[in-house]
């Protein structure tokens, strides 16, 4: 389930779409929730999203943290954060989403199902010496 | 599957958290991610963020709109936006947030393995006469 998970952050690096479809079932169940966005139901609107996401990105990397498999044969859910790194403009900027990933399997391995993404939103540190090394 | 769904909107709209713990599997893989927020991870943490939200809620009201339900036996999965209605301080907040709910049938009926919603970001209008009817 894992290597299901990364093959479809590999896929969101490597900004190519056939891969992308080649980790979904690409089926009218397919579900799909970009950070901030709407629903996006069925395989047909799910691509249409990837088409234009991956159409639009120059640079990402995604470093997965914890995450976490529960499995229901036949199917299984990882919940982790995504570390997101992105260029654009000659910066860097570094963000954490927080995920939901459902997958099924078949005779072809786990295909995702479904891909919730939303906004990991943290507090602004009241006292900026919280920040600092003590002494 | 739907009247599972609404009984965890009706256990939080009553602020009852004893009809909140029976709407979920209370087990080391339940998985909680409120509206920006991080993952909580086993029953103990998703009980104590509800426990913190009911008693510093006074009101709340929940229309589910366009739930769609998906079913891989013993598992299903609802998609739905969530329009919540508070009230505080004497005015009337409407908000919508995406969620995905993921149940498990046992002896005992639906239970929720995985609630994660997050806000749904409208850009704002660019022209006002957008919203005004034509004529």
């Amino acid at each position: 389930v894992l290597a299901a998970n990364r093959r479809f952050y590999d896929a969101f690096e490597a900004l190519d779409l056939d891969a992308m479809e080649a980790s979904w079932e690409t089926s009218a169940r397919a579900a799909c929730l970009h950070p901030g966005g709407p629903w996006l139901l069925g395989w047909e609107q799910v691509r249409e999203s990837w088409a234009a996401i991956l159409s639009h990105t120059s640079y990402i990397e995604f470093e997965i943290v914890e995450p976490r498999v529960e499995m229901i044969d036949p199917v299984a859910w990882v919940t982790c954060v995504e570390r997101i790194t992105t260029v654009a403009g000659g910066g860097q900027t570094v963000s954490e989403v927080a995920a939901t990933n459902l997958f099924v399997i078949d005779g072809d391995g786990w295909h995702l199902l479904l891909h919730h993404g939303s906004p990991i939103v943290r507090p602004a540190p009241l006292d900026a010496a919280e920040d600092e090394p003590e002494g």
